[in-house]
């Protein structure tokens, strides 16, 4: 809360970059809930998961024409540098949100651990900061946000209300491509076991020397209809709710009774 | 299994890249346990946690001169990618086993959402390869991995008896910066809820503009002495088995019963 104006402080940053589409249409989305301060990268950072900066010097650069914010800054580092250097260097405290979207591209499955949208959002969430990654599953540049911006207007309005009641709150929001009336509603769900089956494209550059593309195909492995996928392709917004803690306690117990190098 | 010679094909990675110390320790430790191929970053990529590589062409090249190991290659990618590749475009199919390091310094707590070296073993166990992430608490080049090689050909050694029991089997390994006599033992730990206290150094270019580095202080901030911080501190060799399902499922049952947007 500032505590001026006594209205919620909200961080807006993103993994696509200080331009995309998808952040202009998160700042519109929330805009009348609170004061967005905006810190994001200065060029396009997908896939570079919960990647830090130690190796270069990173620097901070105000904006002075971004509509409908506070203060806006871009940054030469990743998603998760920007959530640092904006709760120590451009808000000197923690903002009572973090939003982290709206990514063009979905990250439902297993794309949640090399989602630099999502681990923005789990940086700000391991300070205590509730916080909130949205992904509209269209990857393209000119996709319509305009259902994504209600979704995301009705989420954060409500978690603004109730996620300081946990100690880590940090949804992962997935939006279906489909027009809001076509929406069937916001569901809960589990992570599902899903990733894509990869492939390299392999080809020559003009020296002669090979060199490859990651490509692959996207496979549901999970039969599950309580999971994220299942719910994006019911046409529902997949809400994960995502912890930090990584122990596969199952593992563990199973470990403790049987294996000898204890 | 290698078909003809009928032993364990290990492959090695890790995140500080090909030339590090910690991997030529790693390959001598368990290159009596298999066959052992290597394909590692050409260079230091700490912190880059489970990034990928979308935006450049990936390189692989063959490298003639290394010890102790049946191939080795190197390429301009991530540690993620390093296992992608293995699998891709240098195994032709699933290694035995996977293991990445040793890290050059602590992967422990918090710091395993950070880190290459986990993220490439967790791509690996996504993939049902059974896979191990070895760390020694000392940052430096010139660091002792005398007492790090017999641990990690203890561990190695039974986990290629054993492993493959499990459907998804990710250990992450940490070793205290302490000669062998003064290790008290190997221990099955949790994750502790520790991180950095971040701060950043800000400076000024010689051109008078700002920049900054990260850097911070590492708290504890969980009690518990089961953790992996509490084992290191008492000079255990800490073991946390590791998942990539991130959903938090205590969060969900209590959202579930009252959250008004659903």
């Amino acid at each position: 809360m500032n505590p001026k104006t006594e209205k919620p402080v909200i961080l807006i940053t993103n993994d696509d970059g200080i331009t995309a589409p998808g952040l202009q249409n998160l700042v519109e989305a929330v805009s009348d809930l609170g004061e967005v301060v905006v810190v994001a990268p200065d060029k396009p950072q997908s896939g570079m998961g919960h990647a830090i900066t130690i190796g270069v010097p990173l620097r901070l650069t105000k904006l002075n024409h971004f509509p409908n914010v506070q203060e806006a800054y871009q940054t030469n580092g990743t998603p998760v540098d920007c959530v640092k250097l904006a709760v120590d260097k451009v808000l000197h405290r923690k903002p009572d949100i973090c939003l982290s979207g709206i990514n063009h591209g979905a990250n439902h499955s297993i794309n949640v651990i090399y989602s630099g949208t999502i681990s923005a959002a789990m940086e700000a969430s391991i300070e205590s900061i509730p916080s909130i990654g949205f992904s509209l599953l269209d990857y393209r540049m000119e996709a319509d946000f305009s259902a994504s911006k209600v979704i995301a207007h009705r989420i954060v309005e409500s978690v603004l209300k109730k996620g300081n009641d946990y100690k880590h709150f940090l949804l992962n929001v997935n939006i279906p491509a489909v027009p809001y009336e076509l929406i069937n509603g916001i569901k809960l769900c589990r992570q599902a076991y899903a990733k894509y089956d990869e492939d390299f494209d392999e080809r020559l550059d003009p020296n002669g020397r090979k060199y490859y593309w990651l490509t692959g195909q996207f496979k549901n492995f999970d039969e599950g209809d309580d999971t994220d996928v299942w719910a994006l392709e019911h046409n529902y917004v997949s809400v994960v709710p995502v912890q930090f803690d990584l122990t596969d306690y199952k593992l563990k117990r199973e470990l403790e009774n049987n294996w000898d190098v204890l």
